[in-house]
């Protein structure tokens, strides 16, 4: 089938190589010209411009959308509206809120499917764990580039109507973020503990054959490998934490307790402090001063 | 190689099955005559005591035992005791703490290998993970056998001297509560939340290509396949804790925050509680009255 | 000076009395009548309708909103509206959101004070602490009353600008969260712990000298006199989370982690879980099945 | 009454110098000789050794330690052994854990008396909260003793058998841990939000009268108000934690949860991290540049 991609950064251009890997015909298009050709030169027909890519399709279109999340979906939304009608079908295949998701899908002309996407860049060989929401005829229709762009046909699955495909992301991202503090605390006591041990060696044997398996370990094995067992210049500050907050806010809605889900998201927070410090260890360390003149620790 | 099984339950038992698809010859006992006699139908040489087991092995005894943590240990090294010298070598399968273990290594007069197994009865026939300590030249020695109960020679590792097998095992198990609490909190979200989901269909669709794959998860997806997506009558009741709360009580020694683990070991203390529910919670209730006259909830 | 008070519930009418007290003129208003006519027996002068409170007041009104959060502040503000201008005061001492406080500020043709009100119905006789936002010079204009209200002027003070008092009453009501929940895990281990004690004598021997004696363990003290220790037939149910909830929303805006207050509202949400129980622990149990055929407790 | 006090810190003189105002006999002894003539020029009888004070004691001895727990607590009662028969009473002020109290009550030839001693240094005007275990004939013997050494008959009383004294207070502690890190929470919020405030007029506001009110709020009054509302040079490092880890432990055993409890105390550990900063986050950093190709963050 034939297929437009707008938005050619790492996930976009994976998800033209793969739909191309596949025999589907490819229409690309990015904001950015080189990245555009780079596109065409892997077999990709070129647009110049979202208009132009829309014309390319002709009736029936399908379009990917792999744009930064936010305004950049809407401002690309806006500028396919004149050319979509009920029998096109656009996919946000970006890290949206399902909030965003669920208004799009109201005023969009086309069937519209969002795409909650899994894997990132390093699955680039694999195939995406793809959860879609969103109407069911439409996720039929784009099926063939669903089982390209996924592991196959078991990597991807219709969630339900619209929202829920970004929504089982968002979930999907929060529990991510507890797992990578899981392993982190595990490592962290065997780092500190009281042997002399080789992480890699110690994720090598988990990674064959142990309960907590799984490919966050093998990445952490990885990690050893490459930055050394005691993870060389690697530094204690892990950005991000938007699709992690989502989740926390979403539960806060729903009265769910996700106390290791908020607790890794606290770690990301504490580990962007200022310069100064957490102002709650601050006060502590004056208030052992207040009721027992401990001394002190001044900067 | 000739290795002796003590103990034949259901891990005891793979380590015999596993050694005799492996070639090699094993000789079996267990308190339990069936036990032993089972053993003998599969192709192991029957002992009917600890001290003819021992008799059989001849010189530089393998001995595996894979009886109960604790005490069982303690009586079957004792009833060895008279057979061993330091030629021999004895593993201890089980989940023994890794103080238990670092005290029999010094009294045992075999060579002691502490061996941390992961992957339970249901990894029977792709085999273990086994985290070994104690001396090198013994591991070396037993390398055949750990080849052929572990999933093959990247399915173990000598984590370092004695002790260290346990040890990272009782790490490996802190971690394990953590991610199953992990993956507890996304699904509870998901079954609470704003639509209405397959969580068989979501934890299959994360299994093929998100990052949060793991066999945890393949495990999630089985218990929503055989369970129904609601879990059934599955009772909200978790049992075990004694290896997450050694994983603590050495994190508070090495001053090691493990909040996740932490917190996964508590929701088990908290799904025991009795009859009347948490105590804390039910100041808190009272306390809401005492301050803002809001009703008191009775039982 | 002259005071209206609309809404005339427990917390309404002790702004009433207490005004009435330090020798104050009231004007009061509820939609129940019968509130209005207990308020007039108290000394106040009793209206029939906003606008009949409005039109008693005559020029520099200075109106006391007692209403509930939410709706009702809406409703009874435009209802004022066509009364007011700028020479007005309206202060709503309820437990408004402070992003409302700011939205009403900016739109209401008075004077607008966002007042956090703390102590509860407990607190008649001694007075409130009242944290104010708003323009200082309605501050100052309002002093003489809540100087009544409060206890004394030290019980209140401006925050700053319009919200910062609800805002600062938010936080207040996170942090008491937290600290009725690490009483209750206190007072928790003791009811369980190895001794046989008197939670009342535990309490009172603590309030009197003790680093963490507080008014909240004074009703700690309380509670266990008057329910006895092991606390009778209090449920473990807790009601009540908006006010944290909003706590946790904001830090999680303003990426401060809140782990403690975040943990004591999820207790409460824990408290509420359905006949089925949490579905977290319910999957965590079958798990255990999963990889180490552990039985499955079931209902 | 005649009373012996062994240990003349900031806490023993507290004790030589409320009980010498209540009109009590005192004998004193410390290791260091300065200390001990500051308390005979204080009112008290010096003595030159352990021996000596028991000496001058004569029969019936009533002796308070006040030594740092541990193994000074044991070399004193070895030492004072000898002296020391069934009709005397020893108390110990410290923060022994309870299981050495337990231990100590069994082989002291005295009656034992564990006493728990909150309000610190800062406490002494005010007088101390103490909390007793041990034989109630010995509770009743030292009550005159106890009352001047409390705030009085209200600030003492005895929680049960032996080690019960020391039992409460180390949850007393686990407690304080909690409600510092709580106000520490809700004051970081503050200090990062979105209004300007005066953390001090915060504090002084909700001491007047605030469901919050307690001394450790007054604490933060007093510390932002010598230390400035960002708190200055105060260092982002809380020491402390052996208490806290008592708790823990002993929950752990009781299979209690305390996640509040638990949070305080690692926050500690985690405010303790050498110069690379916290395993845990350096591998979090790491393994979003592993599934994701995000930036690692280097120092």
């Amino acid at each position: 089938m034939q297929l437009g991609v707008i938005g050619l950064g790492r996930m976009g251009r994976i998800v033209v190589d793969r739909s191309l890997d596949a025999g589907h015909d490819v229409v690309a298009f990015d904001l950015d010209a080189e990245a555009t050709a780079a596109a065409a030169e892997a077999g990709a027909i070129p647009a110049d411009s979202v208009a132009d890519l829309a014309d390319r399709l002709g009736e029936g279109k399908r379009i990917w959308l792999m744009v930064p999340a936010g305004d950049a979906v809407d401002a690309t939304l806006e500028e396919l509206d004149p050319h979509l009608d009920g029998g096109d079908v656009v996919v946000d295949g970006g890290n949206s809120h399902f909030g965003d998701s669920t208004r799009r899908a109201d005023s969009c002309p086309a069937a519209y499917l969002d795409c909650g996407t899994s894997g990132g860049p390093a699955s680039a060989e694999a195939g995406f764990s793809l959860m879609v929401g969103g109407p069911e005829w439409a996720y039929e229709e784009l099926t063939p580039v669903f089982d390209a762009v996924a592991t196959g046909p078991a990597g991807h699955d219709r969630m339900g109507p619209a929202g829920s495909g970004h929504y089982v992301k968002m979930v999907h991202n929060g529990v991510e973020y507890a797992l990578m503090q899981a392993y982190g605390e595990g490592f962290e006591l065997l780092h500190e503990g009281r042997y002399d041990l080789d992480l890699e060696a110690v994720a090598r044997t988990w990674n064959n054959g142990a309960v907590i398996r799984s490919w966050l370990l093998e990445l952490c094995e990885e990690a050893f490998r490459e930055e050394g067992a005691d993870l060389g210049d690697v530094a204690d500050r892990v950005e991000g934490g938007s699709t992690g907050t989502w989740t926390v806010q979403e539960a806060l809605e729903q009265e769910v307790p996700l106390p290791l889900v908020y607790t890794a998201l606290s770690e990301r927070f504490g580990s962007r402090a200022g310069e100064d410090g957490r102002f709650s260890r601050r006060l502590a360390n004056r208030l052992r001063y207040g009721f027992g003149r401990h001394e002190v620790q001044r900067e």
